[in-house]
């Protein structure tokens, strides 16, 4: 009997991860991903926490970039900024712009995300279970200092996450229903993994779907995390961002405390060893390993810690 | 003062005539151009006789291929073609995708069809006075001797219209209205010339939106037409394949037939000189000329010819 996981992700870290995770035999693995990146540009829906997952998956993925396709051109942004005259802070290649094109239209015509989620899957041949956390359009706005709100997408890419920032609302959320399988899913796993992804934009606004944490509490599946935070820095992302948004500190022992009574288990870096007390101390299982993806093999031996932590 | 024109306009026949047209001093032109053509694409719309005369006029069309952008890259279609799984009769290019991705959001967002070729004159930096025949989404539909009906582009692209045909319907004509500015621009001509494009499916199309066809009988204006015939064969396109679908010659005679009444004087090519006396029998103003455009001082002449006869 295979072991039936199910990871929660974001982007790049989260792809990263499950890129070593699916290296491991015998697991039956589900991924539930967030929406809350998702954004409408040129009345296209962009997700791009699901393409870079599955762009991840396919080796499709651009990794000098961090995201986007590879071997990518850039001829309709370019044709775009033309008619626009102005500057596109958010830039997509032309393989990209085919995702969202093809996304787009199965949209207008009543096909739910999910189920586009799995015909992209089955294109590129990615033996996994993706799911959106939700099929309703979620999107993440900052609150800025000065009061402003924007979306996500306009602060991180547009702004590189530097203007001050007070917190993250998850707009559509009241009303959001989490996307067909997850909380079965979730129900029925031996195991819940929450990768090193962003933990306040990536996997909490997949906590923000109403229902979604609950069930995950209510599982009777353990639930192990990997820090997406070594030293004082972010693997990979922009975490100290956020956390500093929220005024949290940017260490593994603050992310843990984010998830609270969510996790069992919690894999920090070997580095931040000193850790390990503090955390065992909030009633979360702690041990320390290397964290560094440095390529799959590392990230399945991340993984593989992580998973045997609970067993 | 400057002499108002207007002239009807299809696709590339119109085009190349209508770069000659604009080398002719103190000429105030406006364009009304079919829109049988368009279809929606992937949830695009595409609109291939507005942006063939557009491309055309700034310089960007692709002369060789005969339609789109030159310097065109195809990144898009294939990847489209990748998740769609089948083969892509309508092939577009990446600038030209940029076009119709622009196009669509404005569209979406309430915007006019003709306010958008504004839009795009202006960035192309489009002296001329470019209308569609109509705001309202219509489409070519072909009669096959079969009994179906297909979209004219599956007809015209896919099977290179050799499928028999016995006729063309303009669909959602009933209820079309003339574009803002249009039926204005025909009341007040001096001059309505109709460039050498399909007089079945381009200028025809036109002809069917409520309103225009009698607009032009009813103008003040002379009506000069350049056949699209030279010969049996099309200037341009295919011309031929539309005539034969609907019983008639390919012919300079056959085409100023079909026009009727709508035509005060008919510029046929120099070659069909022996037709001259059946079109005058028709009542119809004939003259002969050498009618292949060349290049842009060729269609210049051709169109100062049409012109001349009229005053």
């Amino acid at each position: 009997m295979p072991i039936k996981v199910v990871a929660l992700a974001g982007g790049i870290g989260g792809a990263r991860f499950l890129k070593g995770l699916r290296l491991i035999d015998d697991l039956e693995i589900s991924v539930i991903i967030n929406n809350g990146d998702d954004i409408n540009m040129h009345g296209l829906r962009i997700c791009p926490d699901l393409d870079s997952v599955i762009y991840n998956l396919a080796g499709e993925s651009d990794l000098v970039r961090g995201w986007g396709r590879k071997d990518e051109t850039w001829v309709v942004q370019q044709q775009l900024a033309h008619y626009l005259g102005e500057e596109q802070w958010f830039n997509l290649g032309d393989k990209d712009y085919a995702t969202h094109i093809y996304r787009t239209n199965l949209l207008n015509n009543g096909i739910e995300l999910s189920e586009i989620v799995k015909l992209q899957c089955a294109k590129w041949g990615i033996g996994l279970n993706l799911m959106p956390a939700t099929n309703d359009f979620v999107q993440t706005q900052v609150q800025l200092t000065d009061g402003q709100q924007i979306h996500f997408q306009e602060w991180w890419v547009k702004h590189r996450a530097a203007l001050p920032a007070t917190g993250f609302e998850l707009i559509g959320a009241e009303t959001a229903k989490p996307a067909p399988g997850v909380l079965d899913a979730i129900a029925q796993a031996d195991l819940i993994i929450l990768p090193p992804s962003n933990p306040i934009v990536s996997i909490g606004m997949i906590l923000r779907i109403p229902g979604i944490r609950a069930a995950i509490m209510a599982a009777s599946a353990p639930v192990v995390g990997v820090s997406p935070i070594i030293g004082g820095n972010p693997v990979l992302g922009m975490a100290d961002k956020c956390l500093t948004a929220l005024g949290l500190e940017t260490s593994a022992t603050s992310v843990a405390a984010q998830y609270g009574d969510l996790l069992d288990a919690w894999l920090i870096a070997d580095t931040d060893d000193e850790q390990v007390s503090a955390i065992t101390n909030l009633g979360i299982k702690c041990e320390s390993a290397p964290l560094l993806m440095t390529d799959d093999q590392a990230a399945k031996e991340i993984a593989m810690r992580a998973i045997g932590m609970t067993r």
